[in-house]
């Protein structure tokens, strides 16, 4: 049998251990799970000497190595991840629904958790914590495949968190790391229906679209984002700018960043140079179409590949529109379904952009970069979805269960 | 350009024209949707003629040309359907969630229409209506791919829908009917990433598999149901043997019908003999382990692919079992996930069933029968999820619907 359908066997095995378990033994195994990480992490950062090692002889870059490396602090950090996990509500166990029937039948609606729960990601070793404690405080198994950038952290991680959850009630086996690097292992995942109840990809468009193309399972598809700031031609330039500059400059690797400036004619005539030139002193590469350049003649010019690309760097394309329909026609063609905002003090433009823009989260007066678990409150985040079933927009908790129908009788029959 | 896309892209325009909709105007689209059907039900009538004559010279099955047939009396249930489901709460723009944020942002979790919904169904002309109604109800594009056994009837019922939307608000290109008749049509549909939201088969076993195989667009899974009942020695016969036959013998062809009965060897010693006379006596053929045939000798004998076979049929396959463990052991390996049930007088096992039997509806002491929109009082059903994401179970309308972030600011940047 091969390692994944043997594991994910075993993860789906642990599922009905995880049923039975209390909230507080959920917790308890998550803050074993903490403190093992602290305690071992002099031999967590060992096997990461070994990835760092590998990748710079592979020439991988200075960023990827950055996202790769652990020391004592990140592993605090991760930890208290955990921690935090812990202080959440769990979700599981609610009645969603309860009715009686006329007929006498009792049925409860009820919140359990979706039961294996496949997650496919790349380098970084903090989701592999991240991504078990999530699942495993829900009720769920959970089978992870990360990148084989980072194998050898995360055996290690995974080993020291299976020792933990041994001297808890939580089965060691709900949570289960495929270690084979080749790309089938990925491929077979996707094809475990039956076995894997979900599967959630985390990381860069190919490692999605290829879970999206081939999944047979159920996939909540997140994270790609070409998102779009609309400035109208009642921006105020005071929220205008602080507003472009933080949705492009704070964090540009991140998919609730813009990749897109609109900006509404008259708007552009009165500001679009300065705030150009501004955008340039941070480091930003401004790429415009026909009219934008001739407002900011030293824009490098965007082609059409520039409005379906998302950057994830501190590259700007930008487009001037006559007004809000055409805003929303480039934001129809080209958005992702992610984050898009509106700068105005018009408040019926305001209404109909937010009515209009088919978006996971539509934005007033705001930057795209709020989109995130944490900033909506939820204490977690086990990814975006940019799909409309089952989860949109930044995912807590309760995107990690699934329902089930509880009917209490006294012998009904269906007439 | 092909049928479908072009089709496709018309129902995904018109979204945004469904977006704007009142419930109000929903509802008179619905309503004249009804009164078209009615007036213009000899049109249809004889458009179905022709698909019945086909049917006939193909040789079709009795009971396939029996659910084809529409007749005046058929035509109106189908028109009261619709006129029901106008009397149901619309589900979207309902506020799921609202906050505010330490830092002022407003956030507002509404629902919202899925945006086009696709579905793939077989020959009863019934689902034509039945889904366009729930989905433009539900603020939703449909695009409509029925069996090309009711394919002339399809075209004339939608035909007259459409001549019915011309005259109401709701834009008449929200509703579109793939005519091709070719598989390829299908398979096009499962592949319409970015134009179709998600698609719905209702219809086999061999229908739906090639859905959920070969979809990349996400997918609802709904229908299959291997559904068993497991009578516990503690069980009352009195209950016992009314939900037995009832979950058999009421309407066999559908999903909720019980497949295997699972009988403790103690009430199985006392009361199989005679429960089996019972069901022989109302034409169902019964199929045992080599157990229950040392009980009944007259029973035929049930192969390993009888516990894997959805009969929907009066037949039964029987298993007598050594307690609640075996039971649930048998319903993990066998079961599909929809309608379990346990019939006993023992609190305390009736509790193990039912939190750890993983299925959209676990019962106790009723009859797996119940597994539907209507009986769970939501009104109208799109079909029986069998998968753990977005709804499971009967899904109502409010399954038509999805949720978007709407964020009021007054210039916040994230820090």
């Amino acid at each position: 049998m091969s390692e994944v359908r043997d594991k994910t066997l075993r993860a789906k095995a642990a599922t009905r251990a995880m049923n039975r378990l209390t909230t507080e033994q959920k917790n308890e195994a998550l803050l074993a799970m903490a403190d093992a990480l602290i305690a071992r992490s002099a031999s967590i950062i060992e096997a990461n000497a070994i990835d760092l090692e590998r990748g710079r002889a592979n020439g991988t870059s200075a960023s990827l190595l950055d996202r790769l490396a652990l020391n004592g602090q990140r592993i605090e950090a991760i930890a208290e991840g955990l921690r935090q996990i812990v202080e959440l509500d769990d979700p599981t166990g609610r009645i969603v629904e309860e009715t009686t029937r006329p007929n006498g039948l009792h049925i409860r609606k009820i919140s359990v958790p979706i039961g294996v729960v496949g997650i496919v990601y790349e380098a970084r070793p903090n989701v592999t914590v991240d991504a078990a404690g999530l699942c495993l405080k829900t009720g769920n198994a959970v089978v992870l495949r990360g990148g084989s950038a980072a194998l050898e952290s995360n055996r290690r991680i995974v080993a020291v968190m299976h020792e933990a959850l041994a001297r808890t009630s939580l089965p060691p086996e709900a949570l289960q790391l495929i270690e084979s690097s080749d790309r089938s292992s990925v491929d077979e995942m996707l094809k475990l229906n039956g076995l894997l109840d979900v599967i959630i990809p985390r990381g860069g468009r190919s490692l999605i679209q290829n879970v999206v193309q081939n999944a047979t399972v159920p996939v909540i598809e997140t994270g790609e984002g070409i998102c779009h700031t609309y400035l109208d031609d009642e921006a105020d330039p005071a929220k205008a700018e602080p507003i472009v500059i933080n949705a492009k400059v704070q964090r540009p690797s991140v998919c609730n960043s813009m990749e897109t400036l609109l900006v509404h004619e008259r708007y552009a005539g009165a500001h679009l140079a300065d705030l150009a030139a501004k955008l340039r002193d941070l480091g930003v590469e401004l790429r415009g179409c026909a009219k934008s350049r001739t407002l900011v003649p030293w824009m490098g010019e965007a082609t059409e590949d520039d409005w379906r690309t998302e950057y994830n760097d501190l590259i700007l394309s930008v487009k001037t529109v006559s007004g809000l329909d055409e805003a929303l026609d480039h934001i129809r063609e080209y958005g992702t379904l992610h984050s898009e905002c509106i700068v105005t003090e018009h408040a019926g433009r305001a209404e109909t952009f937010l009515q209009e823009v088919d978006a996971a989260a539509v934005y007033h007066n705001a930057s795209t970069r709020f989109t995130d678990g944490f900033e909506f409150g939820y204490g977690a985040e086990i990814g975006i979805s940019t799909q409309k079933l089952h989860a949109r927009g930044p995912m807590g908790l309760p995107a990690l269960t699934s329902t089930k129908y509880v009917v209490h009788g006294s012998g009904q029959i269906r007439g």
